[in-house]
């Protein structure tokens, strides 16, 4: 269980986050920080995207959506640009199926209970995060739909067959993260893909740890639904998600109201995007992803895992020849993809306790079980939790020594 | 129906939208505009709003629930002293409960569905926003809840008599806008708590309109929740809006996830905020939205009431004495009380070519239905929609003047 944080209160009553938070000493200079807790949110965010969201609320200042005054087009212009840019990147082929939501939750739950019927089943991941496993939780507890767990394995053949052998008749979709956002291990989703429309069910990516790293085109590939956040791997600013409709299957809202669009009638319109976007959008956050995701094209994805690879399999080599050092995922596994963040633990310490020594030294790291108790479950690390390192486009060598440093001087003292 | 902006496709498929906005011309120049549609956002912001928005992602840009490094805790403070900030504007006296949503409409399907038991009824006036009237439509639809509509009248007593007897025994709560977005009307809130108390039902507020600009004190009133965007009388950016829980009546979740609490549990947290929000929050947004929270309480809500009543007064008394204008409100009415919003139409014209026309003259208004077809009906105007007109703490005599000028011109020329 995290501690730390959001006013979060103890069993005693008494806030770890005023004991934790309020007086936890002077402002932060950018310049103090070695930051590898990308997983969480990208920093330092692309200079694009900073001037986009600072300049949003002068230019673009009017709710697009909303009337048909100058700047009220001008914004709506900006707005459908960034649907392209996203329809893109994940070559989905049709921007007004881009659906904006405030992060990547909202985008799982729009999708997991737009597809919910009475007497459902969902097959998901043991890796997935709580953005996927409460929504399918909660729908059990209503008893609208079932949800099983397939293993993800160490070859696509296991992994096929774990998630094959969980498939039922009444079973809607297989719900499945790009890559665990604990261990970084990346499922076979093009595999998956083939299964599930063997199977006449649909394909659901929660592509949170891979949006901006790994490419997933949506045709080509054949998943049904995407989920992204804006703020990760695609560098828009927090409070940006996405939702991506590659299947005709329609899906119930969970939210309505006004879409600017058939006011007179009480139903939520059909169409997308007005459908699943009811209310004003988040226009600076909107435009800040849209450069974001042009900072990210203009690099190429490639590219940019290629850069963060090379960090993590740095700190991997070197953390691995460290001693009282775990690691949980073997990099060199010949038939496993991973994404650039690991998870590591100092043996005999809690995974919290050195996340706290390492920040002493100025680093930034997470610990905890990062709301996936599910792929803690799978390898065995719900007890102590686990240090998360997740590198950047602007990770640097000197912050990866930085980070290195400091794990050998906390180790080395067990 | 409203026809431009955002894609929306008309009956033939071609999208009026890359007619009318695609191609609409140049950048528009802040200079430029004359901006009358602060009911829809306001505009410009307070140069504090500005950059708290510019700022964020480079002082604050970790995720605030999601780590115990420095930068997060940092965060985790400032999003804390906004939620303080919100509870003490609106006499929440609890700062927990202060949710933070993407949009008012994001708060009111949190509290409608949060509320909603299976064989449950809601009573709303007829002056609701779409962002009521559709969730209560949805429930309705799929045979969960019953909804009726009270008549706004012409004074307290016969409003509240509308009210008590729409009330059934199953009633769950009265949900009522503090003020028509349309029409500026602003039903008695107060009055209305007493009569949801003595009935044993609950009081949800749309505070959409009202919120920075009449109190609504939370505890004095009897307010058990109130919903507000952040982005309008709170002058915060695009992209935030607020839920405060007064009431203890446990709310189901519309959306579950990530909450950085009690990660290693399926079932959704208990405790506020978290239980209602998962994922990552709008930081950049809710550090922008404190800020004009700031500005609000620095000048006082009667303050700025009073100026924009100002300017709603002249416009209308200008309004009322001009030929070939229609006007839907009586602002002198001894027992009803306005917000400082008017609707207005130009005898013989639809109010979308009333508001083409002031955008040719650099103003911006907001024409068609406002997303709340039940006020029109209210007030016999479904068919043209109305043009309307709201200032804000920025609107001078001069743009007063500059509107006025240009609705003579148009309704000399019919």
């Amino acid at each position: 269980m995290r501690i730390f944080g959001r006013g979060v209160r103890s069993a005693d009553g008494y806030s770890r986050y005023f004991a934790a938070g309020r007086h936890s000493g002077k402002r932060i200079e950018v310049g103090d920080l070695i930051y590898f807790d990308n997983a969480a949110t990208t920093y330092p965010k692309p200079q694009s995207v900073l001037a986009a969201v600072s300049s949003a609320p002068r230019l673009y200042g009017a709710n697009p959506g909303r009337a048909g005054h100058k700047m009220a087009f001008e914004t709506a212009n900006q707005v459908y640009a960034a649907r392209e840019a996203v329809s893109e990147l994940f070559d989905l082929g049709a921007p007004e199926r881009v659906i904006f939501t405030k992060n990547c939750t909202e985008a799982l739950n729009d999708v997991i209970k737009g597809l919910a019927r009475p007497g459902g089943h969902f097959v998901c991941s043991d890796l997935e995060h709580n953005a996927v496993a409460r929504p399918l939780q909660a729908l059990k507890m209503q008893n609208i739909c079932d949800w099983s767990m397939a293993h993800v394995g160490e070859s696509t053949e296991e992994t096929l067959r774990n998630f094959k052998n969980r498939l039922r008749k009444n079973t809607i979709a297989i719900i499945c993260t790009g890559a665990s956002n604990v261990f970084g291990t990346a499922p076979p989703i093009r595999e998956l893909s083939g299964l599930a429309h063997e199977n006449g069910v649909l394909l659901v990516v929660d592509a949170a740890q891979t949006a901006g790293i790994l490419p997933m085109h949506m045709r080509e590939y054949g998943i049904d639904f995407l989920c992204a956040p804006g703020h990760k791997g695609l560098y828009g600013p927090m409070g940006t998600g996405i939702l991506l409709c590659n299947s005709d299957k329609p899906l119930r809202t969970i939210m309505e109201g006004g879409t600017g669009t058939l006011s007179a009638q009480l139903a939520q319109p059909d169409d997308y995007p007005e459908r699943l976007e009811s209310g004003t959008l988040n226009v600076p956050g909107i435009l800040g992803l849209a450069a974001g995701i042009r900072f990210v094209s203009d690099r190429g994805e490639a590219r940019i895992y290629r850069h963060e690879m090379q960090q993590i399999r740095y700190v991997y080599d070197a953390l691995r020849h460290m001693r009282n050092i775990e690691l949980y995922t073997d990099l060199d596994a010949p038939a496993v993809q991973f994404v650039p963040l690991l998870s590591f633990n100092v043996r005999g310490k809690h995974s919290e306790e050195t996340a706290q020594l390492l920040s002493y030294d100025g680093i930034a790291v997470r610990a905890g079980l990062h709301c996936a108790g599910l792929a803690h479950k799978a390898y065995h690390t719900e007890e102590t939790g686990t240090v998360r390192i997740c590198p950047s486009v602007f990770t640097a060598k000197r912050d990866v020594n930085s980070l290195l440093n400091s794990v050998f001087k906390i180790a080395k003292a067990v």
